[in-house]
């Protein structure tokens, strides 16, 4: 450590906005491993943090540094704290599972009763540094480029959703394109699933689907998407859902486009309750739903690592732009402007 | 055979009602069995078919011999039939598979899009005969008593409940104690559940759950049901959900009462669109849902043909009258009054 | 059908050899599906009946047509059959399961206890035309070329091994390099799979290998190949075994590469009990072991077709040499000399 | 903590043997629970190091507190632990796993490499009192009596074999009857298995074998033990096999016992290489093989956990003696005279 202090990213007080300010910089506490960060990159839940909807209001107790997509080199290590060397890339799983609650128990820590996220319940990475449980510290080969470990976040979301049932040979529907239903369509195909349709209204995300290897996007405001969906298979319907919108009409067409026994993942995020056809749509049906959160620890990493060290993930198609941190404003509103992609966000110090 | 003619209970046009008729006795056609029923049992479909609701209006062609829960004794085999001879004791899955379309090809014939249903689109076993393809008829042991024999298809539907996911060592919540509901209760506690919390509006219903097994019923009018459940598994919810009552709110309590990672079956039938806080229960859950609908042909049957032949399920609480199948309009209004139990009715001329 | 008799490759008697023989044409049963005959495929339990080994010579009954892997055309239905139309381009599943032993009822019929086999119970499709039970029978999309629809009974193995459990993320290491163990290359690499290494004697095979992608190829006599895979893998060995040689060394090499904790699906056929290091390899590692027979009927038929319509399979590597069905005596000259690749059998009539 | 120094059983040095040695009370390092010892139990593989086999010399480096079965209470907590308080009643999960290697990283520690066992690889439990990481502390509710809790490590493997796959409805047979196999016939049975057969030399284990409600126990010396399951289950064989003798001819026994499409849980140690007929047992059956090692971290604890304070388990049959700590030659010399039975240690202090 060269110095002092650093450039960090804050929300200094409840209310919309951040700022850059200059702190000190964090020690590695017992079990835990300190990261210099060489690139960030912007979720959706950072812009609701940004603007302090209701939900970030009920959750975060600033000041605290923001940012929870990352990736960086290791600069020390706490006290007993082993298999890490400073210089090693890495980056990280940024849900803090207690270890003790009944999912934790049951070898689910991804939805852990207790946990803490990094960049909302305390510091996180949009600085120069930032402090982590060694245990949720991921080691990343040479052959992963910098931009890619900085989105293995949500690209654990995609892997999540892809492989929380059988996909290999299977017929698939994603509802809408952001980035993790972009990355989604990647993994699907290098999985093996065989025919893959999308919709999405923008018409960027649309042709940023394409490149990712959809075989067919449908407007869900233009077409009737089930009713065609279900005539490309031949009545059969999807044998895959993958709802990756939050809006209750996507949600209700991925539902009508999947098979009977099919399986339908759930990720993206319903801002209100949603009125679904139970009995037609999953009990008649005999459907399998997943809900998905997070990524599964750390079977998520194992699969998203190998698929990426064997290069069968090609995700230059989501990238849009790469900016200093202290661009910060600049950045959250491109991404408020909609449309496709991530953004990353370099701190100052470390480019 | 001993008779040209037969009593069967006949919806003879599409119309509220039905009426025993005197009919030819079936023969069994190639790959069929020819069943003489023992005892028959009446099911909640087999009301809203006696009051010809708007689905049977949409669903039934009449003239048709009503009725898809029964056991008999073969009486005699159709060309080509093989594994079968006269006097076996039998029951049958009365869903007929089509065997070509994309779930039966995946092994789930129980979710097969051409279903065709004995007692719904053609003649089902509310009669001294009845004819059934080979492949659906189902052989029971000696030990397996005649009124058991004759509750096996919604015995079947708790068993596919139960077993669509771990159950030993698992805490479960039963929302509605029909006749399904009081079953599964048998069959979770027979295959290691831990501690089984059950709901129930009606008292008499609520009584035979704890006969059943169940270790707490709570009346969902009286109790903050959710809050209770939470609060006797400290705060983590149950690991599995079965819900039997189709109602909305009975649906929203069981999902609020699911831990995070634990898993849904859904199998009530809901009469409308169900509004979820599918963010809440679901997604951010992690849960996983599984839609219930019939048995699994024939790994059900399989299980709980082991069960009841090994003595494990109880089911003596759930019965309440056996009457001649000419007195099915008293039967019909027993169970058009609520309560407990499964009706058994006796074709007049096999007593 | 436009003529009364046929050519079909047939063992006249219990011994050695083959013969063409002129036989009539056979007729669809009831239930079942005749079908003209456009391209064959040999098989290495072919060459066991040619040869007339002690387990032919304990299993088939002559006169009997044999051979069980083709392609080709509907000609005319048995009475009853539904879902095919004459000129439908089909191949088949020719184990034929009882529908009655228990595996069946357990949805596990390709292990059935009473199965019948094409080509070794019954007439099989060394012929220009083949009658088949409907329910076996598989229509297979234009977009499937004639050759690959041939040999879709050895690539079912091949799926059914790659997919018996996870193989997206995983590595991988494939036993011996035969036709099945080549297709499985292809299928694990389209399936999402990472690094999969491969072990062959052969170096035609070996370099066949490399074609179908593997990622590293191991001659067994030359390198100490568990030693060379667990450096490979940091120690740590593979995720997933495929043992395709049915070789007592080649299996204890692939166990040894197993990491702790892995999956091996056993495939190829060993010709005496083989002597294990159980505890080492399978107890203390906590691995699961499928054994692989036949393909499951039909889920991996739904996945195989899936993977080949969108073309995710590329197998021209494996094919060698077309020939007239007459010219038997030559194809199954070619096998014996051993290396790589399958040999077609083209009926003379349907050219 | 009361006193200075503690009552240990020690392996001093590597050579047969142990004694008892007063040393001092060990202080809970950080992350770390000082446990007071109640009642210990004697493993197999205390048995082993006692008499310094080859694979103790192996693996042990003395001077050591042997013992890895307990059950105690909470004396002190190190620092950064939560979740514990002094008075809790616990036991432990003896494995320490790694979380970093790639089995630990599957969600499958119970076969870490790394892997660290109290009592073999640092101090264990034969003492007064023990500190073990409190990730591998359970806390045991006030309705599992102590003796109970004193033998979960053993009872974890029963648990563990039973539930390594579908077992309600299944028909089962159990091989050897040990403690851990005695436990196997009361876990499966209390998961709903239906028939149940066990083989057993001893006539004694036989014994406690009915008692603990096997339905047929078989002397594999006299009888033709497979012929007989295979009779007694109209030549199917049994669905699920659990190997708990390591004798080669048990190993094999049970696997002639399984049906096709079966699934076997291997937990038996053989002393030497097995000759299995891979052919005929494994790869024509298409059976699923689990080799079964330790606990599954933690969902096994968690299911075990659950049966026992629902009382669903009776396992006093399998209790023997209880002697003090100080008497722990009389202790190995009753097990080494073989026969049924756990026999307890209780630290001298802690009665």
């Amino acid at each position: 450590m060269t110095t002092a202090t650093m450039q960090a990213l804050r929300k200094p007080r409840p209310e919309p906005g951040a700022q850059i300010e200059s702190i000190t910089i964090p020690q590695a506490q017992p079990g835990e491993v300190l990261v210099r960060v060489r690139a960030a990159s912007i979720c959706g839940t950072d812009l609701h943090i940004y603007h302090w909807d209701a939900w970030s209001a009920s959750r975060l107790h600033p000041p605290l540094t923001i940012g929870h997509e990352f990736c960086g080199v290791v600069e020390a290590l706490g006290e007993g704290v082993s298999g890490f060397a400073p210089g090693d890339r890495v980056t990280a799983e940024m849900h803090v599972a207690c270890g003790h609650c009944r999912p934790c128990r049951a070898g689910q820590p991804h939805v852990c009763q207790n946990v803490r996220i990094l960049g909302i319940d305390r510091d996180g990475c949009f600085a120069e540094f930032v402090r982590i449980p060694a245990r949720n510290v991921w080691k990343i080969a040479p052959s992963i480029p910098e931009h890619y470990g900085a989105i293995m976040d949500p690209l654990g979301n995609a892997v999540h959703s892809v492989l929380a049932g059988p996909i290999a040979g299977c017929t698939v529907a994603i509802i809408g394109c952001g980035p993790i239903g972009l990355m989604s369509i990647a993994v699907a195909k290098a999985c093996g699933c065989s025919t893959l349709y999308a919709t999405e209204v923008s018409s960027l995300r649309a042709e940023a689907a394409r490149k990712m290897g959809a075989d067919l996007v449908l407007d869900p405001r233009e077409a009737n998407a089930p009713a065609r969906v279900l005539a490309e298979t031949s009545g059969a319907g999807v044998d895959v859902l993958l709802e990756m919108s939050g809006s209750a009409a996507g949600i209700r067409d991925g539902f009508h486009m999947l098979r009977p026994g099919g399986r339908a993942s759930l990720l993206g995020i319903p801002s209100e309750p949603v009125t679904l056809d139970l009995l037609g749509d999953v009990i008649f049906k005999g459907a399998t739903v997943h809900g998905i959160y997070g990524r599964r620890m750390f079977e998520t990493w194992m699969q998203m690592t190998a698929l990426l060290e064997a290069g069968r993930l090609n995700l230059e198609p989501l990238f849009r732009e790469r900016l200093d941190l202290a661009d910060y404003a600049k950045a959250f509103r491109l991404l408020e402007q909609g449309q496709a992609g991530k953004v990353l966000l370099i701190p100052n110090g470390n480019s």
